[in-house]
């Protein structure tokens, strides 16, 4: 930027204070102030300019340069030139009008207390592991990597998930059948909207609203499976051709899938050549035993895994990936589009890295930690203050699920907001055509506050819940 | 990892070798010798297993170990526990068949000399000036970035943008009224997909295909207004609800909307209720002199702005935005949806840090150059050896059009890919609705070969092209 300057010039017989300012030299700063004039009216439309000599003159600039200037504003369309009628301000130019409100930023002002499920502690994101890996993975990328890539994602990850999925999830795969995506929205729309698979679409009866409103806008018509200890009745399964799944922790009521019922989904979809979608968000998070491995692994070719970094790192990266059978990869690459709705490339070679490195096992290992001793610090005040109320789903996960006696869910949910709480019932969980009971119960994720804020967090709900 | 271990038990009667190798001890190993075994065929389904107790002494490891892995196994399907029967092999575990023949990635194996327009210079990715913005931005986020955001996208890019494209670009908005995307196709997408705009469009007549294939499955039609030296004719807009200009550099043919027409097309959308997009793609690169601002400053209420990093910085970043009138705000941001597809945070912060910090500015100056350094020695190459050949749109951009003799077009492009130099013809970019002319040509990017690979590039396009 040069210094700035300020003039005024005798223009059009009024005295007209242009400010020249700002960087770019005279002829910029000039093109500005007349930009700015017209835009805030003090040059009207259809006023005729000075000539380039005489404002040249007032201004002590180049003739050249006032020339210069009015012909940029002539081509963008500030002013226009006729022969005999000189330059003059355009009729056109509109004020752009008062600033809008500021659109209210979701959970831009939180509560006191967010005990809502479904997202990790923002506060523990790897800051300088991740960056150290981007930097590596920027250092050491092929110059390709920068231009027009795969859409199905950079190999490079795709290695790094294929080996880490098997290790920790029991996985089978090879890199060509792994789509990098944005994550579980982006992967439900591919899958959907994309028509590689269609509906009926058999869905738990207990599940997060916003995949079922997805689907009801890709025209997929969902059809609820109950639930009962040991997690989805799938010997319910019927003419639907998909069925999506929580097998690992079940959403949100918090059970892994009976191990009979894993093996009964796989063979429903042979039988009758449906799909499992495996949606495998928390699979990472168990406290009192090694994870159960994925559903994936019994049949690779009947079972879609879905997974992404936004429990275990961060939803902020957007980074996800399909883990598909071979006859599904083509179709979902072409979905996906040449051009669109990629995630970052660097990002992709900085996860790749961070995976191999083994930086992603401490990560998680880290935060396995403190969130379990968020579940048990949880547990042992509930059984202080509120030992009439029962904890469950508390083997995995980033949430628990607080049984609450009938008819009491809305006016506690109510409570714990008066109390700076927020947290959902399980009310807003359950699909509109589930059949059945429909119990009392409050959601807790223990995650999302930073850790110095939890203990406060967990006060604060014992004290909205009813009493003994 | 600890130290692998090999051992073999006797199993079953029969000597079965297990591999008890890799990381996270004796019980993991264990776990993941069985799989494999049962995987490979060599444990057959309906096997019964030994005892715990005689596999633990058989392998020397304690007898929870043995009983922990078949819990696990039982757990996740592999193997099936009943009373009275033992542990057996489960029926359903199916082999993941042989590797697919891996997809070939688009542009995986390209030319011997790639002159396709579209791709900014891979090899010119400013690596440390990003990681460095990367590090710093990732350092000074505050929490709650890694946390669910704003589908709007980051505050301070967006804050970062609206100063860059005011200064740059003479686009007048803030930074509550831009939206960040992924791209122009995103853009594309949200507004139509997400019906904030509808049909029927008007198009240039010359334009990218996968532009028109996006809208034609948002059911857009698009009808296409002819060019001339001066651009679209947009007198000839009638009772379209939208137009969708290259107002700075028409693409593919090069020239300038003329500033008449920028003001004509303003007045038809004030008149008729109607909407301009704006694609802003290459606006930077204008060789010969200053840019010309961006249509948007002329009325922020009726223009839609779009740009993106893709060709002034690479398009693996994935990263755009709409300058957007306030009435389309919330529509557009609805459309985004709350979860999915959006940008990643990071590099968000990173281009706010590149832009405000100058990296930007110094990154476009840099290319520039190079970028009009190539054309140069295009326009001296061709007035050596083909002068006969007119080259058009050389004023801007990152390629020029070489006009042909009638009837030549499709030769030319095939000697040229005989001489292992890919570039497109024209009339791949031509509506086909459009009416008039159809000239023969060439669309020749220079932007896409790396430095040293140039010359070579111009010189074997020059053999192809047809003699005087």
């Amino acid at each position: 930027m040069v210094d700035s300057w300020v003039n005024s010039a005798e223009l059009f017989g009024a005295d007209l204070h242009l400010e020249l300012s700002g960087g770019g030299g005279r002829r910029a700063a000039l093109i500005r102030a007349l930009r700015e004039a017209v835009r805030g009216g003090r040059l009207a439309p259809g006023t005729r300019l000075p000539p380039y000599r005489s404002l040249a003159a007032d201004l002590g600039v180049a003739r050249n340069t006032v020339a210069d200037a009015y012909a940029e504003l002539v081509a963008e369309g500030w002013l226009t030139a006729r022969q005999g009628s000189g330059t003059r301000v355009a009729q056109r130019v509109e004020p752009l009008g008062a600033p809008r409100v500021p659109r209210k930023a979701p959970r831009a002002r939180g509560p006191l207390h967010d005990l809502r499920q479904g997202t990790p502690d923002a506060s523990a994101f790897p800051r300088l592991a991740w960056a150290a890996s981007y930097r590596r993975a920027l250092t050491r990328a092929p110059n390709e990597a920068f231009g027009p890539g795969d859409p199905a994602g950079r190999v490079e990850l795709r290695e790094a998930l294929a080996e880490y999925l098997a290790r920790a999830r029991g996985v089978r795969t090879e890199p060509s059948r792994i789509v990098v995506c944005s994550g579980f929205a982006h992967a439900l729309r591919l899958l959907f909207h994309g028509r590689v698979l269609r509906g009926p679409l058999a869905v738990e009866s207990y599940g997060l609203g916003f995949h079922r409103e997805l689907l009801a806008a890709a025209s997929v018509r969902t059809v609820p499976l109950p639930l009962d200890e040991n997690g989805a009745q799938v010997d319910g399964l019927d003419r639907e051709r998909a069925v999506l799944l929580t097998p690992a922790h079940q959403f949100p009521t918090g059970g892994p899938l009976h191990p009979e019922r894993r093996a009964a989904v796989v063979d429903w979809a042979r039988a009758r050549g449906g799909v499992v979608l495996e949606d495998d968000y928390d699979g990472e998070f168990r406290y009192d035993r090694k994870p159960v491995g994925a559903v994936q692994g019994l049949d690779p070719d009947r079972v879609v895994l879905i997974g992404s970094v936004s429990k275990s790192l961060s939803p902020a990266l957007r980074l996800g990936w399909m883990v598909l059978p071979e006859r599904f990869v083509d179709a979902v690459v072409e979905a996906k589009g040449e051009r669109e709705a990629w995630a970052s490339v660097p990002d992709q070679l900085a996860l790749a890295d961070f995976v191999t490195s083994g930086a992603y096992d401490r990560h998680v290992r880290r935060m396995r930690q403190r969130y379990r001793g968020r579940r048990d610090r949880l547990v042992a005040a509930l059984a202080a203050h509120a030992p009439h109320i029962e904890v469950t789903g508390i083997a995995a996960g980033l949430h628990a699920v607080l049984r609450l006696p009938p008819g009491t869910e809305r006016s506690v949910v109510k409570a714990a907001a008066w109390q700076g709480v927020a947290l959902d019932g399980l009310a807003g969980f359950r699909h509109p055509a589930a059949k059945g009971d429909a119990p009392d119960g409050l959601v807790v994720g223990y995650a999302t506050p930073p850790e110095h804020a939890y203990s406060a967090a967990v006060e604060a709900l014992c004290g909205a819940l009813p009493p003994g």
